[in-house]
């Protein structure tokens, strides 16, 4: 086992090391650690950020009096008050002891773990002014903040310098939103274009797709649909640039827009002008996506009912076979596709989607069936996965480097390499800074390849500057959201000053978190827990590890089933627990999960089969229960300390399925 | 001017008042105070907070041993590392220096200012535990307190106990959103029932209107399209209870509903069905509703186009004359509408539109127009002042005694009140703790008098509950965001601790704020700003006053217009400053808005007559431009201290006056 935190960085007085890099950050200094064992650093800085604050505050206008006399606090009206507030933070204080110890190296439930210190006091030390990025008006700083994270996420990326954008949103949700959002109004622009250019009298405007250039009057609904992305947005360039007044051509088009004309009217102008409208637009997901997917479909009023699940492989990635049968069969029918969502650390496995084979399937497509689509990825979990392929200069590490890095273990895996190096052909991407960036909530982020993009999703007439102002000054109308906090701003910020996105920062964390998950996996495999029988998952292909359990007087796959829900309850916290205030802690923590057939269909039937149940018992079952261990812990297979984390988990879980077989 | 902080609360240690009371708070004690007053205070909390999460940390499995030893962090690596964090963070503490005193009572800008110390110190004691409110499984605790500030909420507007629910969101925005999303919903749900009940072959569903009952199959597109949101709920249940496998039932009526199958094939179906799909539904608000409503139009697939905006009256109120007459266009033309929205607290001037009388004319347009719709309301910013309204033990308090607490000033009005005590009859309503609620950013709620309308953005097949597990165990099933910090219910709840959402607690806020608003507006009224010319909105509603200013030499009044940018420039942080890092800060601090024409119609025409501007000039210039103070502190009337800020603020203004009159 490599040893993460055990380099010796140059001494940091002596000159730079002949490669120019900076040394690395001591992983042992990044978390306040579960013992709290860097929380007199902690306490140190937490109180500098609060009294600098409050000096602040004194030296703007000292002229200024005081609002609370120190006689007044001696009156019992404000000693009652201050009684008030400390009894009930001592309430509060007295609650969470009943949450959750995700500091834990023994919790290895979902992706939530110790945060940084970096990202946690400079949260705080932000809130105190309570910036709000909705508009640069009330957030000078943290707004530059905001824009400056998203462009290191951008850059990590890899998307063209000079088109790129990004922000930061509430979380994954909103952020997948935006995407969905803005690659259905791509999708119907050519459209609203054409519509526009018409009212205008505009012509000559050509298009083109793989099958050549075309006037844009002459395309068919159909090729109207089938735009690559990037030139649907080149085609409104192309109008405004023919027209004398820019703002009245935008604001045509957005009248003539899906977004502004909603669903109704304009499908039936569709209808109207085609004679047809098409079968409805379709979304792409593995059968493996988030299930918000389906919301955000629903809400965005494309119907629940349009989103099409793509089977997965045994290793749970995207089937880029089955990927493409239903793509013919959709070109087909004519049926378009607003997008193709890649997953990169799926929710329940942490499974990386072949992007590269996807974009490859981009390029066929386009070229042997006529077909385009916005390509997004959903790297909420894994984004910052991303961090291993780069270099501390920002330049791509090839796979081998890339690799040397986490030896002797294989990982990443080339097919995970790959993918993580083709997210820069996509469209746009979603990645958490409050998941493996380690941030506290409320911290997700959306990236696009083509900044023009959000004046599509802009409530001011799109290309219209406002009186000088930066395009940043007003984030709020590119959005979804208003109000958000800076403070989430300053906490990335701090984070990625700390650990860059490369291979000697958020890299060497995020491989030694995937590497404990490698040895987790190992452990459990290799273990005899006879008379139990122990189906795991295929290696992650990032950190997390999944397993059946069987024992054979478990006759049916059903009952199976119940025992590992009975293992589950045993290792986490139950609501019931926590219901009556009397917390009783497991000594692990992990989650649960079922391979629901109707949704993993072929791909979990080795895991039954493994426990001797044949897919018909798969079928009948509904799927398989399996347990889920997410590894965030640098350290977890490091054995820094006298317990053996990977041991101890072995032993608990025996006790527990001894316990659990017992009392079934 | 009354003395909000002379109140002497009964000495603590002695048994309750008669009237079974506790003591209220004093509000010297609520914030940090524009000098850090209560620094000390926050400082010992902030410590005990952290200290006693690190002691917890230490606690949970003491025999584990050390991830950091002591000796290790002498190790070069380590100080250096621990070096880059310090450094880090002191850059951050420099740049936020940049930021905007939002805590000083100089600054009457936007909705923002000191925040309550219960609600950062419960942020921050929380954050450290990072708990997250997706599902109870990672947050036992704090999803909870969401529950139960929601609760709280849903409490102080009045809906029914027994049927109300709510959650907090990250923002208004969300909120609205969601509140919109669920009336689309609703509105298309009897269709869903009719169809899903003729697939299900049951009979004998009647549905209710104003006018009268009628079998479900023989109700027209318009009828279904007009039962009133509870109906339509019944009417599901009633169908779900007509059959055996209510699962199989709901599921049903999610495929035949809008959400499942999207616009594009519901519309084709109602084509088909009904011979006409009828024009686009709408949604109606008022014409100084906020932008996003529009972004929210535009996202929910209902279209842009679709939003109609209702004149405003001179009190910048939504005009209920104007409101009747587009209803009835509307209901002669057979056009639906998905939701009326009323505004408590207009983002530009915190008007309170008269949601008892919109909600007199629902049930009106009931009766003579055979129209229904869903009432919601954006009490986004206004939502925290309904506390005014409530006593100690939650009962609704008279007008009277509600005005008698802000004596001298005649505040609330009763319009004010009567639109306050009616947000109970409505379906829906938006309220944000991180605006009148004085909490950190992002804390925004929606709550909805109608639990059941929830299960129609529930991804799961509605009414199926998950092994016994409370409904609350999984928020995000429910809602439209996923991961969200735990941190914020805590700081709600803290606040709400301190000061319940009543006439003694957020009341008295409240109420302070509002009357110095009052207080600012007659001061600016009384002054002679001679040569300059004030003209002002009417006093507020709330806490926003608004005033033009005008001048001989300025003829025209775009000339007007540009001179108050000009005196906003000279009151604000701009962003040419911030971006060289050199930080000069005004004396004072406001915004500036334009009451455009095209949005506000005639309810500006007053405020440009009052500077020598008839209604053709107004409209030639497009509107008029207004500087805006929002008063949040509620000493700002009450001279506590050696400065008076009416007073300086006033002075200030005539300087700014003459200056940039000079520089023009």
């Amino acid at each position: 086992m490599s040893e993460p935190a055990d380099e010796s960085p140059p001494d940091p007085t002596l000159p730079p090391t002949e490669s120019g890099l900076s040394p690395s950050i001591d992983l042992r200094s990044v978390f306040l650690g579960p013992k709290g064992e860097n929380a007199a650093v902690f306490e140190r800085l937490l109180l500098e950020a609060f009294r600098d604050h409050v000096f602040w505050r004194r030296n703007v206008h000292p002229e200024d009096g005081f609002r609370v006399q120190e006689v007044e606090k001696r009156s019992p009206s404000y000693q009652y008050s201050i009684s008030v507030l400390e009894q009930t933070l001592l309430s509060l204080l007295g609650e969470l002891k009943g949450g959750v110890p995700f500091f834990s190296p023994r919790y290895i439930g979902h992706m939530t773990s110790d945060l940084t210190m970096a990202s946690l006091i400079g949260y705080f030390a932000t809130m105190l002014y309570n910036p709000n990025n909705v508009a640069v008006e009330g957030s000078p700083v943290t707004t530059r903040l905001e824009l400056e994270v998203a462009e290191d996420l951008g850059a990590m990326v890899g998307y063209p310098a000079a088109d790129r954008w990004g922000h930061l949103t509430s979380g994954g949700t909103v952020a997948n939103f935006e995407a969905l959002w803005v690659a259905r109004n791509v999708k119907y622009l050519p459209i609203a274009v054409r519509w526009a250019a018409e009212e205008l009298q505009v012509g000559g405007l050509t298009a083109t797709s793989a099958a050549g250039s075309k006037d844009l009057g002459t395309l068919s609904l159909w090729e109207l649909l089938n735009l690559p992305p990037r030139e649907s947005l080149d085609l409104l360039d192309r109008l405004l640039a023919a027209t004398e007044d820019r703002q009245a051509a935008a604001e045509a088009v957005s009248r003539h827009s899906a977004s502004g004309m909603g669903y109704q009217s304009f499908g039936y102008r569709l209808h109207q002008h085609f004679g047809d409208a098409l079968p409805p637009a379709v979304v792409l997901v593995p059968s493996t996506a988030h299930y918000s997917f389906e919301k955000i479909c629903r809400a965005l009023g494309m119907g629940g009912n349009q989103l099409v699940h793509v089977p997965v492989d045994e290793n749970f990635r995207m089937d880029p076979a089955a990927l493409w049968r239903i793509l013919q069969d959709l070109a087909q029918r004519q049926q378009p596709v607003v997008a193709v969502v890649s997953v990169l650390g799926t929710t329940e496995e942490s499974a990386v989607d072949r992007v590269d084979r996807v974009e490859e399937l981009r390029t066929r497509a386009g070229e042997e069936l006529g077909l385009a689509w916005h390509h997004h990825v959903d790297a909420a979990w894994g984004g910052y996965a991303l961090s291993v392929t780069r270099d501390a200069a920002g330049r791509r590490r090839g796979f081998q480097s890339t690799l040397a890095d986490q030896a002797p273990e294989a990982w990443p895996s080339e097919s995970v390499y790959r993918a993580l190096v083709a997210v820069e052909q996509t469209d746009s991407v979603t990645i958490d800074p409050h998941k493996f960036g380690f941030i506290p909530y409320p911290a997700g982020a959306v990236c696009f390849r083509d900044r023009r993009s959000r004046e599509l999703v802009s409530v001011e007439a799109p290309y219209v500057f406002h009186s000088g102002a930066p395009d940043s000054a007003h984030l709020g109308r590119f959005i979804l959201e208003g109000s958000k906090p800076g403070a989430a701003a300053a906490a990335v910020w701090m984070a990625h000053q700390v650990l860059p996105l490369d291979a000697r920062g958020y890299g060497r964390l995020i491989g030694a978190s995937s590497r404990g998950a490698l040895a987790l996996h190992r452990r459990l495999a290799a273990g005899d827990f006879s008379p139990f029988h122990l189906s795991l998952l295929p290696p992650p292909d990032l950190n997390i590890v999944c397993f059946a359990v069987g024992h054979p007087s478990l006759g049916t796959l059903s009952e199976t089933n119940q025992f590992v829900h009975r293992l589950y309850q045993a290792l986490s916290l139950s609501t019931e627990t926590t219901a009556t205030h009397r917390v009783e802690r497991p000594d692990y923590f992990v989650t649960k999960t079922v391979l629901r057939a109707e949704e993993y269909g072929g791909a979990a039937v080795p895991v039954a089969a493994r426990l001797g149940f044949d897919e018909a018992a798969y079928r009948e079952a509904g799927g398989v229960a399996v347990l889920r261990c997410t590894v965030m812990d640098p350290f977890l297979a490091a054995s820094r300390d006298r317990v053996d984390y990977l041991e101890g988990f072995a032993a608990t879980l025996r006790q527990v399925m001894v316990a659990a077989l017992a009392t079934g």
